[in-house]
């Protein structure tokens, strides 16, 4: 099988191959990634995070319905980065119970892997490629958690769509301050519960108290997911920012720095297998048992490492 | 002031300027931390970690005390990697309302800073090498959350306390998940509330699923830290895991692989540093222009940047 032959057409299967070679890093992983980059950059990408329990996954499956009904297809990508443990039960259950599975113009895919941060949004951001190059018009990644590497990896989509749900306590609403900056839209969902108010009036006033000067407002929504209520006005919400953002020309001006720091994260990589490779040998053991008994300090160790590795 | 030889015999003035100098990056902070390195290895790091509302910080001053009972200085460093907004705030409070601040044999510093991940912990680590030089017997490094980020800060600790609390509801419960792997102690703080027993329970029952084959096995503690109770406990079985560390040999072989990690760590940095100023140039940015347009991709990119600035 032309595995990018057969993703360039869209074939989930190919899809699927492309996805397993880029997840366990095998050899071809690159030269796929090489031959498909020059048809990418067409999906828009959408990054969902929020809280645990604040019903993400059922929004997301709404949200790609409703962009099913417009005539747009979808990819999703359900990360889960912080738990090793808990992410793979959590996200089998996200695959089976899906109905979407079932729908051709859907392709649905979870990650959840041991290993680096760096490593899982650099992952991340080659599936969105992947599924952008298959042809998805909406490439949606919805995080399980939310926490600082969620954040990093919710970073490389266009728009950032952060669900939030009235009355988790002060402890899950201490959360929000980190996620405040990062959100384009916000979900405020399970909007039939009691707060939902309070929790309302609180994000309008953190958003004023904003003070960076970008044009776009932040809009603040409410839906009841499982109901599929106020779904389409977030959807609607979502493309306004859309527009926003091509409109004023920040969508080129992001996606360019997005592709420099994907470029220096990849360059920061090469040269940390570089690195690996150049100083796995006893050297640097010995370097390393040097300072360990404090006859080095590792300022100094890192200088002659230097002196070695780079022109 | 010789703030180098102030901060060897401990003065708090000394100790307070390094680290500020070391925080904001200053010229001279790698000079102190050389001149320092020689004189740090010494002191036994704790590092205390759990969700918000476990009581971590309450925890960790009767710790203190009970150390400064047995004859042991402290040196205390609260982290807040996460939130930007709120950790100000929230450290502030640790800060004023603690009168540990008064006892000679207490050091306690706050950090709170925007800026990268791996420059928080790295940072982290180096004020616990000017406590360590400063002559405090025991460093405590306490995260306000939990989350990837201060995982990675626990990490540089010898023991790792992992503080939980009974009835945090099932989104808290599953965060835990994360964290079982990273406590060689466990505190079960406010014992005295319900549903104490189950997560006994659930937690000793994860712990018999470990499939690591260290020959500790982590001890479950309860403290009511409000109260003081179970701290000497719980002090006890730091020591224990301290006593188990020191005579397996494994106290050596994790500082050998943390030194090993933190010259790896430097190394990366300072490659990064060299590479932004060797790429920073317009030529760089041509080629982000020609990636960002398709024309490129950036696995070529990276190879032609890297073949430019290695040996």
């Amino acid at each position: 099988m032309d595995i990018v032959a057969e993703l360039l057409n869209g074939s989930k299967l190919a899809i699927s191959r492309a996805i397993t070679t880029v997840e366990n890093e095998y050899d071809e992983a690159t030269e796929i990634m090489q031959k498909i980059y020059p048809n990418t950059g067409k999906a828009y990408v959408i990054g969902i995070t929020g809280p645990p329990g604040a019903g993400k996954s059922t929004l997301t499956d709404k949200i790609t319905k409703e962009y099913r009904s417009r005539g747009k297809s979808v990819g999703i990508i359900a990360v889960d980065p912080s738990s090793p443990f808990s992410g793979g039960a959590i996200l089998g259950d996200r695959i089976r119970m899906n109905e979407l599975t079932m729908d051709d113009g859907v392709f649905i895919r979870s990650m959840a892997t041991r290993g680096s941060l760096g490593g899982m949004s650099r992952k991340t951001a080659e599936v969105v490629k992947i599924l952008d190059a298959a042809g998805k018009d909406i490439v949606i990644i919805e995080t399980v958690g939310v926490g600082q590497s969620e954040v990093d990896i919710v970073k490389t989509a266009d728009t950032t769509l952060v669900v939030l749900v009235p009355g988790l306590g002060d402890d899950i609403q201490a959360i929000k301050a980190g996620i405040l900056e990062i959100g384009d839209v916000f979900a405020i969902n399970k909007a039939d519960r009691e707060g939902v108010e309070r929790l309302n009036l609180e994000m309008e006033m953190m958003l004023d108290l904003d003070q960076s000067e970008t044009a776009w407002r932040p809009k603040i929504m409410r839906t009841v997911a499982s109901q599929n209520q106020g779904v389409v006005e977030l959807v609607d919400a979502i493309e306004d920012h859309s527009t926003f953002l091509t409109q004023s020309g920040m969508l080129e001006k992001h996606r360019f720095e997005r592709t420099r720091n994907e470029i220096l994260a990849m360059l920061d990589e090469a040269i940390k297998i570089y690195l690996m490779k150049k100083v796995a040998g006893s050297k640097f053991e010995s370097l390393t048992t040097e300072v360990n008994e404090r006859k080095n300090d590792p300022y100094s160790a890192v200088k002659s490492v230097l002196s070695e590795v780079l022109k």
